[in-house]
């Protein structure tokens, strides 16, 4: 089967050095054909739980056998294995240190393997820049046809974060907020399958917000008048709080972290 | 004729978020060909006006029949309509909301459909994402061959905002900042025909910027001291306030709608 | 032989306002196979200094013969050349500002031409946006296969910028940070070259920068705890001071220019 040469990546690099041009110059320089797409390299610095979201959210949008490079690596140069693995038909190398955590709670594990094999890592890598002188070269062999397997053993494990999860009883179901994006809107980790399957008739559910009460579930956000708070079941499955037009995160005084809950009454 | 796969995206998306690469994917997904060049995400959330002048400006570069598709959209989700139309032989793919309106001014209308047929946009949309569950959907459609009168009827008619315009009397010329660009430089509203027209002795002119006599038109940027204002018609043909590797709206104390006029003396 | 269509960018226009996606348009509408890679777009307005150093640091990672484009440009529409040049198997067209400084001491000279044929240099570009109206149409016709030398002729000389050297004395070896990084860490202009060749026992060197002493040199962040400061021979061969996941910038209070020194005791 002929593999994609459509790549993506994911690093912590930032846009204004020379760091992910350099990156993209050695995998380039390996793999002339490679069809490079951005992710995002604007999260904050060693941010692994952010990376972890952001790569859960696009990675599945992509066509299968997409292969997709993830250097949030605030261990770089440290024993943390550089691994490869599949889930869910996509293809996926980065550093085991739990950026993988919530692609592999959504999507089915079907390959891993250490990346080891001295045919691909060279002996004269930095010890500070593994994204140009491993990261990249690895992809350019991968994308050109070399199988997995070939790049070392399968791992005896690999880092999963503990990562907060909602709780319910009878009247409520609770979580937080795990991401804020860059409108200001709150994502939680409260999922439309935990509501349905607790509350099936969750148009009654009220919506509470740290201390403040936003009302019951709302389609989208033009549905209240602007500058008004809203909940909503947003594009990913999960319930959101946000303000039409405006910035949630200022105007109701919350971050990552900030209980929510939906409740009966 | 062969239609072309190039393909440019302008959003409100910013580019730290899950969101743009998600639309990239499904896009890529149904359009493993395309080729996708970013106008930008960087705008101000919601910033409908800021999103017409951008591609306005950038669209008509492109080679023809490249499709161009803007997800500035605060009423995603609401009855707005998704429209699909070619000016001068770029093609667009916009919400109905004004963001074409600047296009709409300086290109020929060839053809405008709305966006509806089931087929192509797909029942179990998202409220909250339109990008990644119709824009990019459609555009893989476009980009694949299908032409624009499969998507829809043609709209009675299509938005368009109602910008401000220069005036002009016997002995000056008056409009406004309409847009302030990353180095800080002012643009605004006044073109060069409309001065040319008005004024064809337009050497002998004085430029003013709020309360501030800036001087008469010069060539280029380093035609003044290093710090010194200056006006001067740019690249897109309109009146422009800067200084000279300075911010000018800093400097001048100016914002979008600060008047400007060129006067005979 | 084959030139490669692939072409990179490096400007100050940032990534919000027209000026970008105009360039990639009107390079894309003369060379629809140009594949174009951003080095970076995000540098401080007119800082040719910084420009330079990112430049020498990505381009040399790409395949040979990748156009590179510079368009950090303060003095555009000026009497300026812009030149067209082959260092060390890489393609650059840029202003002569300096800007090629850093790659023309790393990379061997090979050609270099004027860029002033009236067949390559529209009547009518703008004084304002050579990027669209000059680098975007030459870089289209050097990758479509125009050799550099129909462009005009050999420059008499060009400008590199008279840059700060690191200099040694029996105990010491001094240079200042010249780079700082978006992670916060210290770039200088002490290379591993010039340390090993001074002081063969580095190991016993310490790092001072400005009034704080660092310690001797380690392998890479995560070998010293979390939040604090180190130093270590980078990914380009040159001393850094970082603080392991944190901004060294800001916890050590310094800036572009800040001595450094390696001393034996």
């Amino acid at each position: 089967m002929a593999k994609s040469t459509l790549v993506t990546l994911l690093t912590d690099f930032g846009t204004r050095d020379p760091y992910l041009p350099a990156m993209k110059g050695a995998l380039l320089r390996l793999c002339p054909k490679a069809q490079i797409v951005d992710i995002t390299h604007d999260l904050a610095s060693y941010d692994v739980l952010a990376g972890a979201f952001v790569l859960a959210q696009a990675a599945p949008q992509f066509p299968p056998q997409t292969l997709h490079v993830v250097v949030i690596d605030p261990g770089v140069g440290s024993q943390r294995n550089i691994l490869a693995a599949q889930f869910g038909g996509q293809r996926f190398l980065f550093p085991d240190n739990g950026v993988i955590s919530l692609v592999a709670e959504a999507l089915p594990l079907e390959a891993m393997h250490v990346v080891q094999d001295k045919r691909y890592v060279p002996d004269d890598a930095s010890m500070t820049f593994h994204g140009r002188d491993i990261f990249a070269p690895v992809a350019a062999h991968l994308l050109s046809g070399l199988p997995m397997s070939q790049l070392g053993p399968q791992p005896q494990k690999y880092l999963q974060l503990d990562l907060p999860s909602a709780s319910a009883d009878e009247t409520s179901l609770k979580g937080q907020v795990i991401y804020i994006d860059h409108f200001g809107n709150l994502i939680t980790n409260v999922s439309m399958d935990q509501i349905q399957s607790r509350f099936p008739n969750f148009d009654l559910l009220k919506v509470f917000c740290g201390q403040t009460e936003i009302g019951p579930l709302t389609g989208t956000y033009s549905f209240v008048p602007q500058g008004a708070a809203l909940a909503l079941i947003n594009s990913m499955g999960l319930l959101e709080v946000a303000v039409n037009q405006g910035r949630a995160c200022d105007i109701l005084g919350t971050g990552v972290g900030t209980p929510v809950a939906l409740r009966t009454e």
